[in-house]
């Protein structure tokens, strides 16, 4: 906990937790977080994304890594726990292990990844995405708001943007990837658990939908003769409140609302939505989707509204490992700690790691009604310290958790 | 309908008709309305508000006059129709008379109300309340954007403040009141019909709403645990909807809906909006009032959500001497007519001079669906003429219709 404020101090903005990718803060935090895995008795790399990787070397040659870590990056105004908690509680499982000079047969490499948010340039999850070799190239023309490119920043940080592929971790080099994460929601909260085990990241749909009606006088247009387009969002909104009501894991939210220009005495003639779904399992999202885009029609011809629905961004969801799940669920009976399994609605480093290797992820209960990307963000000492009792089982017993599924690490 | 044409060139913005009032705009449409009112045959006057008076002279002594007009100045960007209509019209049937030598016993004024929209300084009906006796003083302190105070405005304009007082009109001075105006609106379009009898002025409440629940991530919170405070303003909107529908002459309109700062994957904590419901008959609009303030704080209490509601604005409506429709009623047969009898649900300085005489309105279709302040509102030239000819017979029919009445003018 006394890393995590300190590493707090790496911050673009006094007085705030602001750390986007290749700043002096995010640089600052890069060389904190080297320092501390090098005392934990790693050795470090930087590869060529900026990811900061330590290494704590196995006792078998040629065996696969166990991998672990979570993001460095900060959204704007953002929390002190958001992914600095996934790489600080097993910086400090590693120290204990090599004070009590504990080895694994396996190595454990521990990724501080360099930018998830994608507060910067507008392309999140770039150190994960790098070692799962899915860096797309063409965002590092991106620019940030002062104009300088992605490339750019990196040449200035002394980081070898040519040299992004070679960063991709080799063909089955990775034997699982587990991701400790404050939940950054209230559902550990409300039932008075300290650790949840997480199913599946979400997969999204995400829209613009911008809505058309006729803008007219408040006074002298009879509500029978409108086509009142805030009123259609209104009926729109409900109907995705219902929809995405009462089925595990789904959720649909409509963040963005607007009526531009709006003015008292004049009937909206129109309004801007954005609409995210997401669910943890994909048929779930799409079903809801579907039934969303049907019921958006029926309002707009039943109101005489034209609608512009537009998919912005789509992703599938990733799910975790079952065997994975399983080992977090023995660590956690060791530990005296009931097991919640819910799916995760936010997106994650894991989500990109998923791609190559068996993933799985276990949340810290967050405080404060479960609020995070804010600087009321908040957890607890004694859930960091069952958070890490229950990672320490997990590791000295994965081993046998690969061998009774017969997975080969 | 070429004067108004000619008009619309006293405009601040070109290529727009935008006319506040004592702008360079405004005191050029006054002087034209000026030698036109005297080209009729009219003495002209103007008062200290900038009111624009033609007096066409009765043949009898001390008969109280038959007052008419509308207001000249705009709204920004607005339609060449709106008030005009009002002053332009009777001024032709006045030329009309004068050139047929043609006199009543009592004299007719038209009143070119200087100011109704309240554009510049905040404060409408500045015309029309000045000639009721009732404008405000305070006002004279309101600031334009440019932060000169109206009373600075009059002074540079050859107006004086002082004598706003002596600008109302005597006692028992003014037999009836009667204004021609477009409808802005769409319903005597939609019934194919040229003319409507307004019933009624109708009064208005006027709210700002804010709503307040609890921001969070728009994947990690279960929708059973949200407190979105933009779905409690959709249920509320629903609500208002469904409430002022099918009665008529209600309407109730959110026309100002916003989520400040809203994102694309975070809940909405906060949404403001705003309420304007209004009828033709008080008791109509406050039952309304009340019953959607209750379903409000139910709402709010199901969905744990803050609402500050505000009463921003409150008046009542205006009736419409059942004679003078009777009178509007005889003049349409006249011209084969039906008489489409409908409130008012715009204000108009009618509204104003209701404290002080009896007020008509008579409204004129509105093109284009019904739209008003925006160039696109419209009126056919057709219609402006069976407007006059119904205005003419009304006129020269008044003498019999304040008898029957036994109403004294």
């Amino acid at each position: 906990m006394e890393r995590l404020h300190l590493l707090a101090q790496h911050t673009e903005q006094e007085g705030m937790m602001t750390r986007t990718y290749l700043t002096a803060a995010h640089r600052g935090a890069a060389g904190q977080i080297a320092a501390w895995m090098r005392d934990a008795g790693m050795t470090v790399r930087r590869d060529a994304v900026g990811n900061v990787i330590g290494r704590y070397e196995g006792t078998e040659e040629g065996r696969a890594v166990l991998m672990t870590g979570s993001h460095f990056d900060t959204v704007r105004n953002g929390g002190i726990y958001d992914g600095l908690l996934g790489i600080v509680l097993p910086i400090s499982c590693i120290a204990a292990w090599h004070r009590a000079d504990k080895r694994f047969p396996f190595p454990v490499e521990i990724v501080a990844f360099s930018e998830e948010e994608g507060v910067r340039f507008k392309a999140p999850m770039l150190g994960s995405r790098a070692i799962a070799g899915a860096f797309q190239q063409s965002v590092l023309s991106n620019t940030d708001t002062q104009g300088i490119s992605m490339r750019e920043a990196m040449q200035a940080a002394d980081l070898d943007p040519s040299k992004i592929t070679a960063a991709a971790a080799p063909e089955n080099s990775i034997a699982a990837f587990i991701e400790v994460h404050i939940e950054q929601g209230p559902v550990l909260l409300n039932e008075n658990l300290p650790l949840g085990i997480v199913t599946a990241i979400s997969g999204a749909t995400r829209y613009m939908l911008e809505l058309e009606g006729l803008a007219g006088h408040a006074g002298t247009v009879p509500m029978t003769m409108r086509h009142d387009a805030a009123i259609a969002a209104a009926e729109f909104a409900l109907f995705v409140e219902q929809r995405c009501s009462h089925i595990d894991g789904l959720v649909g939210t409509i963040g963005q609302w607007q009526v531009p220009n709006g003015a008292t005495n004049v009937i909206p003639g129109r309004c801007t939505l954005s609409l995210d779904i997401r669910a943890g399992e994909d048929a779930i999202r799409l079903a809801a989707a579907r039934d969303i885009e049907a019921e958006l029609a029926r309002i707009c011809a039943k109101r005489g509204i034209h609608s512009t629905l537009t998919k912005t961004y789509e992703t599938t969801s990733a799910s975790c490992a079952p065997w994975l799940q399983e080992g977090w669920r023995a660590a956690m009976a060791l530990n005296n700690c009931t097991p919640r399994m819910l799916p995760s609605g936010a997106g994650h480093d894991a989500m990109a790691i998923a791609t190559i290797a068996p993933i799985a992820m276990l949340f810290v209960r967050c405080g404060n009604g479960g609020i995070s990307h804010n600087p009321a963000e908040t957890m607890t000492t004694e859930d960091a310290g069952t958070a890490a009792d229950v990672f320490m089982d997990f590791v000295e017993h994965f081993d046998d958790l690969a061998a009774k599924v017969s997975v080969t690490i």
